[in-house]
């Protein structure tokens, strides 16, 4: 796993107040957002997402309460699709719980598994050909 | 506020435990740590920081427990001592809640406060000049 972080995704219960907010800090929202369900803002070599907490909790294979989720997730995107599932297992061999096991995007041309650190704390592993990746790992949204 | 995150605070509840779980999955930790206190890694353009979570709730103004408290808090490093003040009040300006006002670091030449967004996720706003901010806003540690 090289170190980076290539995207942050805040669970929100309302996505346009959400959106209210960040905007009106001087946050600009991405083209790669879809209204009404989730948005992004290119910061830097990252990206930050705004999505339903509830999508968030279900996607990355938590019950919403009562299972240590905190409506918060990195992730790391990886160049090839393969190794989502490489390094998933790396971190499972280091100690993590696979909260979610790799699998294909139901949505779009993607792969992806999460897991959770010693203490909790939740990454996906993500392939997501639509956002790309710099040689220096750097993510840039679609325009 | 530019729109960048210069630090991601992970709470961990053993903090040498955190840190061979990320050491074994490739991060290095950085020069700026203190030995069984905070760890730091490079990552891209900004850092990761594993910190106590007691440490953590305590500096950002919240309770350990029963306050939202999600042991997590992004950071937004700015270059100058009183762009803290005048972001926490934007972001207060904007429906953040401040959950500690802008102070003068007790341990070092800085100077942050926190606030929380409306979904409660936290960000600190720091001035802390012994981590340099390039003209992108990119956050590099000290070696």
């Amino acid at each position: 796993m090289e170190p980076r972080v290539s995207l942050i995704t805040l669970g929100v219960a309302d996505l346009g107040r959400a959106q209210v907010f960040y905007e009106a800090l001087g946050w600009r929202r991405s083209g790669a957002s879809v209204a009404g369900e989730v948005a992004f803002y290119q910061a830097g070599g990252l990206a930050l997402a705004l999505w339903s907490w509830r999508s968030l909790a279900a996607d990355a294979g938590l019950p919403e309460e009562g299972g240590g989720f905190r409506r918060v997730a990195l992730a790391h995107n990886v160049a090839d699709r393969a190794d989502v599932d490489r390094l998933l297992a790396e971190a499972a061999a280091a100690g993590a719980v696979i909260t979610k096991l790799a699998q294909d995007s139901p949505h779009f041309v993607g792969r992806s598994g999460y897991f959770a650190d010693p203490d909790g704390h939740l990454w996906e592993v993500a392939w997501n050909p639509a956002f790309a990746l710099g040689p220096d790992g750097a993510l840039t949204l679609p325009p």
